[in-house]
């Protein structure tokens, strides 16, 4: 499956992908800046980009993201204390698919005129979830930018939250995990999530808006899940689900992990991709539903499945790449830490990922 | 002195100080998630955000900035090569006041809509900065926020550039850098800023705007040094001056350091300030003459040298305190690394900070 410059979500993910890899290659130029003296980073990870560095026998790992435009939701309904998951899920996720626990986290909050209370608001989430991700909050800026930033007109405060994070590569690992001793028949473990994440949001707004105009947050949500939220505001703000601690888990019990995928854009095949190596492909038949507030956003917006697959996680935030013989304890450990997770589907010595889903069969190239 | 409410930024000072206070004390409760453990942040210094974190016998700094609203400037000249070096200046400079040499950079950029060319440029001279500060940039990020992100409307892109920069402690320092074993009589030999560096700019803006027009950045430039710039806007553009390798020399060199402040927002005495402990003061009477381009502004905009040195850097970039047997020495290693530097004064039993400028004296208690 290919992405086109024309996309239902309104953006070019080809332009924004040679951007990144221009990017890329400009940072990778100034890799020697630190080789043989502390920070040098690792070169041995083939593809994407290396974010191992290595300072005396520590292996860390560093991660930025921010949560884009799900903030705009959070401005809708002037409430700000559940961002803070989105936040710290967006890093300490990617950490630890890699297989750095995550450890700290400095955060930037820009906005355009600053609101106390907002911010208080902001930063009590951040703590709620660095207590639940174990990391410590070390490094924080807020920053005025007036006419910078935008955002929903109707706010106390428009903003943008950004993050990186630290982690340790864990004990266990000789190397970063990669994918790259996976093997057939390998099973995949999957965790289920109760929410959008940080991604999809351009889509999705983009329905919501065309479905119930201007104020679409306020329309009564009509998921199968309605007890959970009342509106589609609510539906839509519903916090990321961290991972990295139950996956910190299956490291800490010497479970063997293969390689693990965060679902982020781009959706579950595309993330999952990244970490077959060796031409080893995947059938995914026993993923989560999904999630009821894409179902249904599929239903009102005449969304097929092949672009819902591609864009949102539909249910699946994460892929735990294990042996067979360990399945089942990589299934108990993750529930004993409180997540939903099953066994979803097996490696293949074909390439390429079909998913079976309610919808019918996907197959991605 | 005291800041109001009221001030001619336009914005209220104090209402960030107390938003940044209430984020590090929502911060401060992480700490103990980490405590024993990789990541644990160092408790023992006194005041401001403690960065420090330390994993095994590593001790690394953490350091979180944007560039602001001088990004304003690079969009209305069309001109984005430059800014790399302001955006390494914020965390790199912060990093080596407290000691930490610069290792590593992650950074963020939002934009509302991709331009390709425009992100090669920065990306180019992030690229030339990092070599300069000898950093590795390893960790990235572009995000696409449409109308979240705002900025001059002729730009091909609007955007807003933050990163994140992790440094070691310096071989040689027990402790960080942080003021506390400074004694009067100490020297503090000041580096030249070139430029306004990241801060100060809506002071700037505002009177430019009032004085030039919606285009003030094709005015034509006469400071005194008119033959540097043709424009406003490229007065305003040059590009901060990265001081973290000068002041790397001094610690390799085992000159004695006893405290080092980076002139950012709020100006130099107000920087200067945080590293005055024990009840010392400070007598700086041989400051490097106010950058041009900032006397310049003082005299369209009829600023008064209070409100300058308040806002502005004045063309003195960075403070280094030191013996005053070291101060030659020194101000040699700094200027043999490139850099003009100078004696700017002593330290003081009495405490609060004086200023001699040749508009006269200013005091801040």
């Amino acid at each position: 499956m290919s992405t086109s410059t024309e996309n239902p979500a309104g953006y070019s993910i080809e332009e924004g992908n040679a951007a990144s890899r221009n990017a890329y290659n400009w940072s990778k130029k100034t890799f020697q800046n630190r080789s043989g003296k502390p920070g040098e980073p690792a070169q041995d990870l083939d593809g994407g980009f290396s974010n191992e560095i290595r300072f005396g026998a520590e292996r860390l790992g560093i991660s930025s993201d921010g949560i884009g435009t799900k903030i705009e939701v959070a401005e809708r309904l002037n409430k700000y204390d559940t961002l803070g998951y989105d936040l710290i899920a967006m890093t300490a996720d990617d950490l630890i698919a890699a297989g750095f626990v995550p450890t700290n986290l400095s955060n930037i909050i820009d906005v355009n005129h600053l609101d106390y209370d907002v911010v208080d608001q902001m930063m009590r989430g951040l703590h709620d979830a660095a207590n639940f991700a174990q990391v410590a909050i070390t490094g924080g800026e807020i920053a005025e930018l007036g006419n910078r930033i935008g955002g929903w007109p109707g706010a106390k405060m428009n903003f943008n939250w950004c993050s990186t994070a630290i982690g340790v590569l864990h004990p266990s690992l000789a190397q970063p995990l990669s994918g790259k001793t996976a093997q057939a028949g390998h099973a995949v473990v999957a965790l289920r999530s109760p929410s959008f994440r940080s991604n999809g949001y351009s889509l999705a707004r983009k329905t919501l808006q065309k479905v119930f105009g201007d104020n679409w947050h306020e329309a009564p949500y009509d998921g199968s899940d309605a007890d959970q939220h009342a509106t589609w505001g609510e539906a839509m703000l519903a916090p990321s689900l961290i991972y990295s601690p139950g996956v910190a888990a299956l490291l800490d019990a010497g479970l063997p992990l293969h390689g693990v995928a965060h679902i982020t854009g781009g959706g579950v095949a595309d993330n999952f991709s990244r970490v077959l190596k060796n031409g080893l492909g995947a059938v995914l038949d026993t993923l989560f539903a999904p999630l009821p507030a894409m179902q249904r956003l599929c239903e009102i917006g005449d969304i097929s499945a092949e672009t819902a697959y591609l864009y949102w996680n539909m249910g699946t935030g994460m892929l735990v790449v294990t042996e067979e013989a360990s399945a089942a304890a990589v299934v108990a450990s993750l529930q004993a830490s409180g997540y939903d997770a099953q066994v979803a589907g097996r490696l293949t010595a074909e390439s390429g990922v079909t998913l079976r889903v309610a919808a019918g069969e996907l197959r991605y190239a």
